[in-house]
């Protein structure tokens, strides 16, 4: 099944040969000046189309594939049926990555300004950029060359972008300074007033004015209608290569470090802050001002409630080390089996 | 209380034995030719008004009410106070939801393209189709007949919808395609780049191409704020009549059976699958790759980390079969209690 | 660190003694006259700027500021280095709050409609309104004096909006009737349908028509990407002063009381009721037809299954008065640090 070509253009095709030097693998078996017109999953590819097997969960999908050519580990390069090459790497995933983007390279932008677009007189566009259908673009804004801003996306007034980023159809920023390459997807919030009141004697609540902004730093992206609040008087801060998923909360003046990793309805509260290399699974959530350190790995739905050094991995609501809780989840499962007992 | 005109325009009236006939029921008490103009809850409606007892935490209210007519189960009849009909029927709550849709029927669509919008001139519109204010419909859309396109939606290149779709305000639909009647809630976003990149070696993020679609077959509903990525290789499917509620998250490649109810704030990562017919409550999650099979009912918060088998109830985070985990939480409940014994 | 005036534009500064009169607090130390125009994080705040401490957590900052003042309790007050004035008071976050807005106010409505917005010739508008870039403004919708409606919102038909109102951007609002100085952030859906249908014999669904409005009252505020679904038959109501945080969903018929607290990704299902003073913690949930009293406490992530009596503090999934569920959690890590005990 190849990619439909109403949303996705095909661009030049490879031989197995190039694709194998694009993934950094190795060929085995196969015609090297076979032709590769495309990608496809294991069950599907056609014979002009390359897959991949990266988790061994879809191992037993190998001995029927049809694909011209799989990208896999050495392990795996001998269950392919007669006739299927092998590309054999030691990172799969990223093989296949790399030979998908040079078949499908994303679209360039198409520079221009469409005539609906609302941009202000006083905002400053760098070179071979696209502003789609009723764009806003405020005062003062500054976008660098190459980006692409998405139909109905709002750049606010003083909003700084730099080259080559991406805002997606519906994106709001505000109060935001994003680095390069920045992908922002649609219907994201970037740069809104954070949730900080204060209460007065007689219990009403007074808003504390948000005076900081959103740093976006290079490479970091954010999901569709996910929220990122800015600070309250600093910045929040999303460190190099960070990358969010679809509806993540990000409370004002969280800072993260680079190349986090936020699954999708991550909640992260207000002056959290993330070492490096952090990743945090599904639904899980960070307490306000906690501090978790470099490579600290939060599982699905957990919840931290507080400090965790780096390099721990904890799991739970309250969030523990995983050792720990994986412990004593058999303990209570054994309790839910023996009523009798207590 | 009435509905609010402002909003709900009222349809004709009814006599009380044609709503009991439209409901399936039987009525029981009060004059078949008494007029009913609208609906309302027990505890407010007045005597032109038609109310409906279904969950019996409300039963209490049936001694006061002054509704007109009230559908409900026979076991309840005998509650309502002199002067107030029944309209008795097995499945009160259909029978009601029929009767309130003759009295407000959904308003049609108003044909035509409100001259604010932006529609490609490659784009390709069915008849009776409303274009609402600022909406942006792109090159090689193809929309059928009698669609309802909100003001600020965008329908991206080449994006197909089916007889009498309606799409919400700022909802952005993009590598898609949409069956008939299929309904997409404010701001839900479509199509969008799922959260896919593979790991150099020297720990940088490359994108993965996101080169599959959108499936929404017949009857499809997305709530508001709800995101749903497009496949990464083939298809991210909603099978016919499921139903999203608000901001839940759908992974790119997830596929699910027909019917299947997806409470608010629920997350189904990436290539998990649902069989037919699953619910799940709100908050809950799914992992990705897992699998869970026909009728399988998920808990509220529950998270579920493995495959489930059909008809299965499942509950707590990690999900456990409910039976197990009640046990289990009550002998939790004890510890806690007796502390103790430990 | 000064707030980027791109972002933040300076009102006039302040004098100490002036700002420790607007805190409501004592001047120790610190020559009266000395002039303040911004103010800034304790660890970063310059000698212009004023800053406070609220949290405990950062008292170690303290010793090291070269804030021109920090608002705070006497208890820390000795802590400040020499040079450095005190104001101090019993609230200081209250306190500070107020000299920031005096410092920073909020930048008035700039009455007008922006050209490239669509104001229906039915809709009324009061005097002082802010009608920004392709905001859509439905026939018969009535909008107080003073109200600021952002780029991309969408004020759908009929619905009220009292005086002074904020809509921030791509927010949509329909069957509404907003009463004065609510704030609805960017992206927020409020008055939709709600998700409601019934079950035919056949398995299908159909849908219930939602009748009902959503009432906010004065000074409710609705975070960015935040989703409130109208009535079914009545109202979805929020109560005064109560604030939603970001991702927030709120079922239809949902009640609140006055100054309700709920934050970023709380799910309450449909027809539940929230006394006066209710505060749920991130990501918790309630369940449809439950009912909590006034000023009860839900914890972060916990799920709320059955009514809570007021005052009561709540937390796990499902939730248990906290007490109960620390005990037994203490017992569970117990276990889990014994596998050999049962």
């Amino acid at each position: 099944m190849a990619a439909d070509p109403r949303f996705h253009p095909a661009g030049s095709p490879l031989t197995l040969a190039e694709a194998a030097a694009i993934a950094g693998g190795e060929l085995r078996g196969g015609d090297p000046a076979t032709r590769i017109a495309g990608v496809g999953p294991l069950d599907a590819a056609g014979g002009a189309e390359i897959s991949f097997l990266d988790n061994r969960r879809y191992a037993g999908q190998l001995a029927a594939t049809r694909a011209a050519a799989v990208v896999l580990a050495a392990d795996f390069a001998e269950r392919l049926p007669a006739g299927v090459a092998a590309i054999v790497t030691g990172q799969p995933y990223l093989g296949f990555a790399r030979i998908a983007a040079r078949l499908h390279p994303a679209p360039p932008p198409r520079p221009g300004i469409h005539p609906s677009a609302v941009v202000d007189p006083g905002a400053r566009l760098g070179e071979g950029c696209e502003v789609g259908p009723l764009a806003v673009i405020g005062a003062g804004a500054e976008i660098g060359p190459g980006c692409v801003i998405g139909p109905h996306a709002v750049v606010g007034e003083g909003v700084v972008l730099g080259e080559g980023c991406r805002i997606g159809a519906h994106a709001s920023l505000s109060h935001c300074i994003a680095a390069r390459f920045v992908v922002v997807h649609p219907g994201a919030r970037i740069g809104q007033e954070g949730f900080g009141f204060a209460v007065t004697p007689e219990g009403r609540f007074e808003t504390v004015p948000q005076l900081g902004r959103v740093i976006l730093e290079d490479f970091v992206e954010v999901g569709a209608n996910s929220c990122v609040d800015r600070g309250s008087q600093g910045d929040t801060v999303l460190g190099a290569g960070t990358r969010l998923d679809n509806l993540v909360q990000i409370g004002h003046n969280v800072r993260t470090g680079r190349g986090c990793v936020i699954v999708a309805q991550v909640g992260i509260a207000g002056s959290a802050t993330l070492g490096n290399g952090v990743q945090m699974g599904g639904q899980s959530g960070l307490t306000g001002h906690a501090s978790i350190g470099d490579r600290v790995r939060v599982g699905a739905q957990a919840g931290v409630m507080n400090d965790v050094p780096a390099g721990t991995d904890v799991v739970g609501s309250p969030a523990w080390p995983a050792k720990d809780t994986l412990r004593a989840m058999a303990a209570l499962r054994r309790l839910g089996q023996k009523p009798g007992r207590g």
